[in-house]
C-alpha cells in the first residue's frame, strides 16, 4: 500500500508577515517553505525592499525572499487598516514584525493589545538592539551592527583598516535566530496553550560568531591582533590561507599533520615531511611564510578547480574562492533542490533558493515565485476574511488596502 | 494573586548532544538556554574544541558554547558505548550530530536504527555540504565554506585580494539553522506523534546571507564588482563607508536624503544641502569620492565614540568600529543580560552570552558555567538511567566511558 503525501511540518499555520527587507522577511520565507500559509502585510508603496530598485538592485533579494507568500497591502495608519490586521490576527498563529522597537505600540497594534485579541498568537520581533536597553532606540543597519558587534573590526589585514564582512550577516543572523525563537514559542503553545512575545536583535544574534576571535583575545589579550587577514583568526594553524592561481585564488586549511602530510604528496614534496620546519602544527605555524611559500610556488602555475579537485583527492580541506556565479550553478546545491532555477514572471529565469531546512521524507515545497504588491489582496480579505466585493472597493476608495 | 513562576519553553525536553566544535554546540546551546535538558556526550579524549587550546585560544570558545549543559563520556566504537547510547536515544525528545555524513551510520547508530528504537526522536544532523548532493564527503571547515559560498569572493577591497569575514559564520549559520530545523521539526510532533530527521548543510545556510551582493549581480552582470571594501555592497549608497577617526574609525550610512541632511547639520555644513553634488541619493552616488572627502575632514579630528554620539543624537545610523574588547564591555547586551559576567570555575571571570531568544514574561536561564569532559556521567548514566556504582565502574575500566 502506498503511503499518503507526508504534509509539511507548518501545515496548517498561519503567518501574518509585517516584516521588510532581510531580516523579517528570512524567517517568513522558511516559515513558507516549510508549510506555513503567510501572508505578507505592506504599506501601500510596499515595503522599502520593493522600491530600492535604485539601491543597486534589489529585485533579485526581494524574489529570493519572498517566494510561497500571499502579498496584501494594509493601511495601518486608518483606523479600518488596523480593524482588518485584527481581523488577520484573530485567525493567525504567528505575527512577524522587525519594524524599530515601538512602532507597532505606536500605531496601537503592539504585542499587548494583539495577544488580548489572540492569546494563541506568536509574536515574533528583531530590531537592530533589542526593545530593552539602552540603545533600543539606535538606528541599526546591517553595516552599523557590524561595527558594534565587532565583525569589521575582525575583518581585513592586521596591517590595514578594517573591512566590512560582504555577506549581511547581522540581518541574517537576527533572521534565522527569530525563525528558531518563534518555532520554540509555536512548541511551548502546545503544552500551555497560551502564545507569546518572543524577540532577536541582530546584536546579540551576532556575538557568538566571533567565538574564534574572542578566543584568541581571551587566550592573548591585548597581544591578539584585532584581525589576520585570511589566516587562521587563533593564528594557531598553518597552512590556513587564500593562494593566488593562475585564474584566481583557492583556500587551504590543514588543521592535522595528516592534512600537511597530504599536501606535500599532492604537490609532489614528500620528503618534506623530514623538515623541522614542518614536522608538526606548531613549527609550520613558527614557519608560516615558508609554508605559505612552499604552497603558493606550486598553486600559482595551476587553475583554482585544478588546485581544489587535487587537494580534495588527497582529503585536504580545500577549496577555490567562487565568484557569485559559479555560486549559482553550485552542483551541490542543484542536486540538492536547494537552488533551484525558476521562472519568475518578473525577472525571466533566475536561480532561487529553497530552504536550508531539510525534513527528510517529505517532499521540499516547490518555489512559488514572489508577487506583486497586493496581488493577494482578492484572495485574503475576499475569500479568506469573507469581505464583499462592495467592501473591498470602498477599502480601496479609501486608502486603506 | 500571584502568578506561578513561568516554565521555560523546552522544559522537560531531553537533547542528546552528540555534537562538536561551533555548529552543533551552538544549537543545542540555545536549547539547554531555553530550557531543554542537554547531555553532551563525548568521546573519552573530549570533543575538538577540548583539545584545541594550542589553536589559538579554544577556552573561552569551549565556555562560551557549552553553559548549562551535562557532560557525558561514551566510546560509541564499544558495542557497551553504543548500547548506552541507546538508553539515553529511548529516554530523549531531541538528538543532534554534527559528525561528516555516514559516520553515525558506519558507527551503527544511524538515523534508521535510532529512530526505530524511539519514533519520536527529532534526529538532527548538519555538515557542510549535506548529506545529499556530489560534494557531500568534500571536506568543511569554515574557511573552505566561506571560500565555496561566495563569502570570501565578496569581502575585501576591488583592488586587492579577497578576504575572509572574520568571524565564522557559515559555522553558526549552520548550528542556527540546525536549531530552526529541530524545533520546526519538534512542533511537527505535536501533530503527528512521530519524530523525523532534520538536517542542514553550511552551504545552504550560508547562501540567502549575500542576498545584496546576488542582487547586484543580477543588476548589473559582469559589470558588477566582486567586492566592494566599505561601500554599499550594491553601490546604491553614499555616504556608506568606514571613516578614520582620532582613535580608530567609525562608520556611517545616510539611506535616505534626511539621514545626508542630519550629517550636514551635526558636522555643521547645512548650506551644502543646495549643493546639487549632493541634492539625492544618485547624485551622492556619482560624487562618492566628494562625499567620503567631506565626512572624513570633519571625522578625523575626533574620536570615534563621539562621532557616533554626536551622529546618533542627529538620528544618523552610525556606531563607532568596536575592538572586541569594547564588545565585551556591551552595555547595551549587558543591561538585557544578552551578556553576563560569570565566574568560571576554570577561567575566572569572564563574559559569556546568554542566549539571542528572548522569551518575554519569562526569567532568562542562569548560565551554568561549562563543566569539565564526564563532570555528569555519575549523574546521567547512574542516577538517570539507572545503572549502579560497580556497573559505572566496570564500564570505566572497559574504556566505555
Amino acid at each position: 500500500m502506498q503511503k499518503a503525501p507526508q504534509k509539511l511540518p507548518l501545515d496548517g499555520i498561519v503567518v501574518i508577515d509585517l516584516s521588510h527587507v532581510y531580516n523579517g522577511p528570512y524567517a517568513t520565507f522558511l516559515m513558507a517553505m516549510a508549510g506555513a500559509e503567510v501572508i505578507k502585510v505592506e504599506p501601500l508603496g510596499g515595503e522599502h525592499l520593493r522600491s530600492r530598485g535604485d539601491m543597486g538592485g534589489a529585485d533579485l533579494p526581494f524574489a529570493m525572499l519572498n517566494s510561497n507568500k500571499k502579498p496584501v497591502t494594509l493601511n495601518l495608519k486608518e483606523a479600518a487598516g488596523r480593524a482588518l490586521l485584527t481581523e488577520l490576527v484573530q485567525r493567525a498563529d504567528i505575527l512577524v514584525e522587525n519594524f524599530a522597537p515601538g512602532v507597532m505600540d505606536r500605531l496601537g497594534v503592539g504585542a499587548a493589545q494583539l495577544l488580548e485579541i489572540n492569546p494563541r498568537l506568536i509574536y515574533g520581533s528583531s530590531s537592530g538592539y533589542g526593545k530593552s536597553g539602552p540603545y533600543r532606540d539606535y538606528p541599526a543597519m546591517d553595516l552599523v551592527m557590524q561595527a558594534m558587534c565587532g565583525v569589521i573590526d575582525s575583518t581585513g589585514y592586521p596591517d590595514q583598516p578594517p573591512v566590512k564582512a560582504g555577506a549581511a550577516i547581522c540581518d541574517f543572523m537576527a533572521g534565522i535566530h527569530l525563525y528558531g525563537a518563534i518555532m520554540t514559542a509555536l512548541y511551548e503553545r502546545t503544552q500551555t496553550g497560551q502564545g507569546r512575545v518572543v524577540e532577536v536583535s541582530m546584536q546579540d544574534a551576532t556575538f557568538a560568531s566571533l567565538a574564534s576571535n574572542l578566543g584568541m583575545l581571551h587566550a592573548r589579550g591585548d597581544a591578539a591582533p584585532a584581525r589576520t587577514g585570511n589566516r587562521h583568526g587563533g593564528l594557531g594553524i598553518s597552512p590556513y590561507n587564500v593562494y593566488p592561481t593562475v585564474d584566481g585564488y583557492v583556500v587551504l586549511n590543514a588543521p592535522g599533520d595528516r592534512h600537511f602530510y597530504a599536501i606535500l604528496d599532492v604537490i609532489g614534496c614528500p620528503e618534506l615531511k623530514n623538515d623541522p620546519r614542518f614536522a608538526n602544527r606548531s613549527a609550520r605555524v613558527a614557519h608560516t611564510a615558508d609554508v605559505d611559500n612552499l604552497i603558493e610556488s606550486w598553486t600559482r602555475k595551476m587553475k583554482k578547480d585544478e588546485v581544489a579537485e587535487r587537494m580534495l583527492n588527497g582529503k585536504v580541506p580545500c577549496a577555490p574562492v567562487r565568484k557569485l556565479q559559479e555560486v549559482l550553478q553550485d552542483k551541490n546545491m542543484h542536486a540538492r533542490g536547494s537552488l533551484q532555477t525558476v521562472d519568475h514572471p518578473l525577472l525571466g529565469s533566475v536561480v532561487l533558493p529553497g530552504s536550508p531546512l531539510v525534513f527528510e521524507g517529505v517532499e521540499r515545497r516547490p518555489i512559488e515565485p514572489s508577487l506583486p504588491l497586493g496581488a493577494s489582496n482578492d484572495q485574503i480579505f475576499g475569500e479568506w476574511l469573507g469581505h464583499s466585493a462592495e467592501e473591498l472597493a470602498q477599502l480601496r476608495a479609501q486608502g486603506v488596502i
